[in-house]
């Protein structure tokens, strides 16, 4: 499976659609998500020709992200069914809509959950990812005319995911959303940067601003922690703290650069912060909360220097849970915290500089494919990352 | 009593003393608090001589601080009796200890009460302004031995107030806390830059980096928040939103740059956070709380821009109040938090280019100082103060 993205470019399927389903209509293949939980039917959709600033691309892999299993289980909105879930991805372009001069038929292409106008104040502007044309939020639609491109054979509207819904042979993606790569780079590497991969490497690259010689506090070694490392790796870091309390992680941690492992439960009578700060003198220069637990936050905020840490939010907590922060040490200490969507990057300036770096052979992209499976096999890939089997496991279309 | 510091130099009583008083105790006033809350008196106390890197100053006038009021307050520790509170102010060196090369006898100097040793990490560091040699604290001692200096005429010891105790006619101070400074500068407006008027500016300066066309948003328009004003004007924001409760403060916040005002009892349905948020089309590129309420922190958050807005905690509320703000918010919305002690400046660099900047005629520190009154007035000073009649009410020593 893990042939370079050129060898898909061409196959029989292109040429057999080519040039008919352009402004049609296409029958296809879908991983549908028809209730909380349960698992995903493989079922033949209707994916609509893309509209004016649309794209609709054929997926050729698409890898599995902790959003998609959040939403999958989401009894209530902004959990939604039916709905094609899956936002990490590779595709090629088979058709465009009006005014679409970006990307042609046949490009290859990542699909990004953050849109990337290029026009607003946000996008022109160095500080922001946050494109204000397109708010980023959870619709289950597209993201101009919040309607639907994917009905099932009795004509029933499917729900869209992230504006991406990638576990489908083929989706509608707008333009804003769409970042054309190299077809060189491998695609079920390529695939990682849509979403989880990127936001840790991001997070240590532009929203810390991780610095050679840095110190650096992971809690949470998962894959977004794991991308913390190996982003703080990239950038020079030279002592990076990983905090788990899965011990066997460190085996997997050290190829993505942890240098120090922690484990809470053989900290003794202190915090996981006290063993931070004194082990490195004063405490992190930066720190990461990858877990999601809104509560641990303060403890990544103890754990950085007084002077200039900085405290990075990356963790999904509950909707409505809260961090709490004592006033007098933000006051005093000098220390700051920061959230970070999608790492900070903006797609489409940031990512293919990343791609460059992992073709350079400087970033390690390949350690975070510990899974592949068929497009049939797709349930599996949801038990693996539910039972905290994989880092992430790929998901190869049949096509 | 405005007159340049030069006409305090050779007073008579400089000439009486030297070269008498060098290594010397000094029998001299002094305003000592010795019950909380209770009016200080001023009586007569010895000052010991200063000891290797310690520098004993004549006060020439001092400033009134709110962290003066809440120690003097404070029934238990950190709050302390008897003691010489006091920490904005400017003198004349008197006499040195040993190894000091830094400040001869004569110069000008105003204390400060955040350390500079030139020497640690911190010092060296362009991103920190708490030195880790002298860690900041609210000891009631001198920063290297934790001993006094102060003793009253039964022998009985008077504690120290932030390493500076301006409020006596002599004080002894450490040399990291002591800044030589241009003896042109007019005296009851460099002891300003000991703490508040410092901390605000630095705030918008150096802590925030307000940008030129920044709008700023700030909560409490007292001299802090005032200060924040006019270091935001002062970097080039163009919008400048006060929120107070006292609708008669515009008319002093205008002379500070302010351009428009919120009453929060004026907001109808709205937060005071909705209505920044319309009238700015999106939010303030940064907003700065200075009531000292922590609960107040999560509205200056959500005054701010998605994408890139900081908020600035300056505000001190009471020992052991939590900040809280929505986990979801922090993690998807860009925006940072931080703390800021004495603005993020570092005093032997940063004060004298503010210094310098006022002469110039390019920053306000005129206006902040509301009153002026003689030593043996002092406790007029609490009074105004604590009824939120004066901003900065001066205090010359009678010498």
């Amino acid at each position: 499976m893990p042939y370079p993205v050129y060898f898909y470019l061409f196959t029989m399927e292109d040429k057999k659609l080519a040039p008919t389903t352009e402004g049609q209509p296409i029958r296809c293949k879908a991983a549908v998500s028809r209730g909380p939980g349960e698992p995903l039917i493989i079922e033949e959709i209707i994916v609509a020709p893309p509209k004016t600033h649309e794209v609709r691309i054929r997926i050729i892999c698409t890898s599995l992200c902790h959003s998609d299993v959040t939403f999958w289980k989401m009894k209530d909105p902004p959990g939604y069914f039916p709905r094609i879930l899956g936002h990490e991805a590779i595709g090629v372009v088979e058709s465009v809509g009006k005014d679409i001069t970006e990307v042609t038929k046949g490009d290859v292409v990542i699909p990004i959950f953050i849109p990337d106008c290029g026009e607003c104040i946000d996008c022109k502007s160095t500080k922001s990812n946050r494109c204000s044309n397109f708010p980023f939020d959870v619709h289950p639609w597209m993201p101009r005319d919040h309607t639907t491109r994917f009905t099932d054979l009795n004509g029933e509207i499917i729900h869209h995911f992230m504006f991406i819904s990638s576990f489908s042979e083929y989706t509608v993606v707008d333009i804003v959303n769409v970042l054309k790569i190299d077809p060189e780079i491998p695609p079920n590497k390529a695939c990682l940067l849509s979403c989880g991969v990127s936001t840790g490497i991001g997070a240590a690259w532009r929203t810390a601003g991780v610095e050679p010689g840095s110190t650096v506090a992971i809690f949470g070694l998962g894959s977004i922690g794991l991308a913390v490392a190996e982003g703080a790796r990239f950038c020079g870091a030279t002592r990076i703290i990983g905090v788990d309390t899965i011990p066997e992680k460190i085996k997997i941690a050290k190829k993505f650069g942890v240098t120090d492992f922690i484990d809470p439960k053989e900290c003794g009578d202190k915090t996981v912060s006290q063993v931070i700060v004194e082990m490195t003198n004063g405490g992190a220069d930066y720190s990461f909360e990858c877990v999601g637990v809104a509560a641990l936050v303060h403890e990544a905020f103890a754990s950085c220097r007084k002077g200039w840490g900085k405290t990075i939010v990356l963790g999904v907590d509950k909707p409505g849970a809260y961090i709490s922060l004592n006033s007098m040490e933000v006051l005093l200490d000098g220390k700051s915290l920061m959230g970070s969507l999608y790492g900070g990057l903006k797609p489409k300036t940031h990512v293919p500089l990343l791609l460059k770096r992992y073709m350079d052979k400087e970033l390690n992209l390949d350690e975070f494919v510990t899974h592949e499976v068929g497009f049939k096999d797709i349930n599996q890939a949801f038990d693996l990352l539910h039972k905290g089997q994989s880092l992430r496991c790929v998901i190869w279309m049949d096509n």
